[in-house]
């Protein structure tokens, strides 16, 4: 088990199963060092702001990178070779009135800080959307760097 | 005619004329072996699950995909210069009840997958949206890799 | 002052106080060459299409732009070092009938080419939701090309 996973162990956390896509798609896609992550959203459902209150959220926003982390651990064999999280987007399936959607991707950025430490530092965009796939509460996708090969 | 044009044409596809972007922006980018492709819309108008049903909805997303080839071509020249498809964006303007998002980008994935083989297959986010520019049923985004200069 | 802060100068424009990010992640990211830029939404709030009008909304998107600009600046010292605007995505909050959003984001895209000229055309995604962050108007991110290291 690589540095990242024991890193994983200390925080209480482990890895799904990983998920295939549902569809003639990647999981992730390498170019150059450069590692693009396909869309993911959480087994949590519902709409945010009404079905699911802001306390609950944000732990939508950290199932889904942990799928995340699954798949890019499935498809690179070593979560270690990752350099640094370059950027996250975040939609938040969010009720009319519901605008606190940093708040809830937060779930995903602060682990990945305690996962990757000043590396997991990353640029971010939380958005709001009206509907996402199977009714999903929040979405995620990714762009990573990879050490050299 | 190039081989991807041939191969087009062996799916019954042709290009449609390459539409000009509506303000002050690019067709498409090139950064280094990268490149960005702006959104467009499809000619297809409608909410999806509603106004437009699950069966229709992939061929707006085919009809985009069109779209946004005839722009790379007008752009680079030749589209046998595209390496590979690194990441699909779509959003789907969507129902308050419609969940099938991947289906509906599908329409633009597999087409993708037909066209280039493997190098077709890419990272990718569906996601849905309340409302699109003039009422379109689906908008794409994309990133290509080029053959270096 | 660099040249293009004198640009902005004469355009009649300034750079507002570069506010931090509201959670643990970054203004921007940079990555080799690249310039990963968090979304920022405008101070404008309300929802395009009922509570701001097309002829108002435009003007969000550039005070959006703006504080990207103001975030850049902080992060990379100098504006004149940005090579050229790669990508710009633009989400309008967006009243259920309202299909304009390319007009509304134009005052972001316009404003970068009056700044950085060619350079600063770019490739661009407008699209509808139906809620951003505290209720704003419009949510803008961007990838930038920086001089090389």
């Amino acid at each position: 088990m690589g540095r990242i996973e024991n890193r994983l162990a200390e925080l209480g956390e482990s890895l799904p199963a990983a998920k295939s896509p549902v569809a003639n798609y990647l999981g992730c896609k390498r170019t150059g060092d450069m590692l693009y992550v396909s869309g993911r959203v959480s087994r949590i459902r519902g709409e945010v702001g009404s079905e699911l209150d802001l306390a609950r959220a944000p732990e939508a926003a950290k199932e889904a990178l942990l799928d995340i982390l699954a798949i890019v651990k499935a498809e690179i064999d070593d979560l270690d070779s990752v350099i640094s999280i370059e950027k996250l987007n975040g939609f938040v399936r969010s009720a009319a009135s519901f605008t606190d959607q940093p708040k809830v991707i937060d779930g995903a950025s602060d682990l990945l800080v305690e996962i990757f430490g000043d590396d997991g530092r990353h640029a971010r965009t939380a958005t709001g959307v009206a509907q996402l796939p199977f009714g999903a509460a929040v979405q995620l996708e990714m762009i990573m760097r990879l050490q050299g090969e």
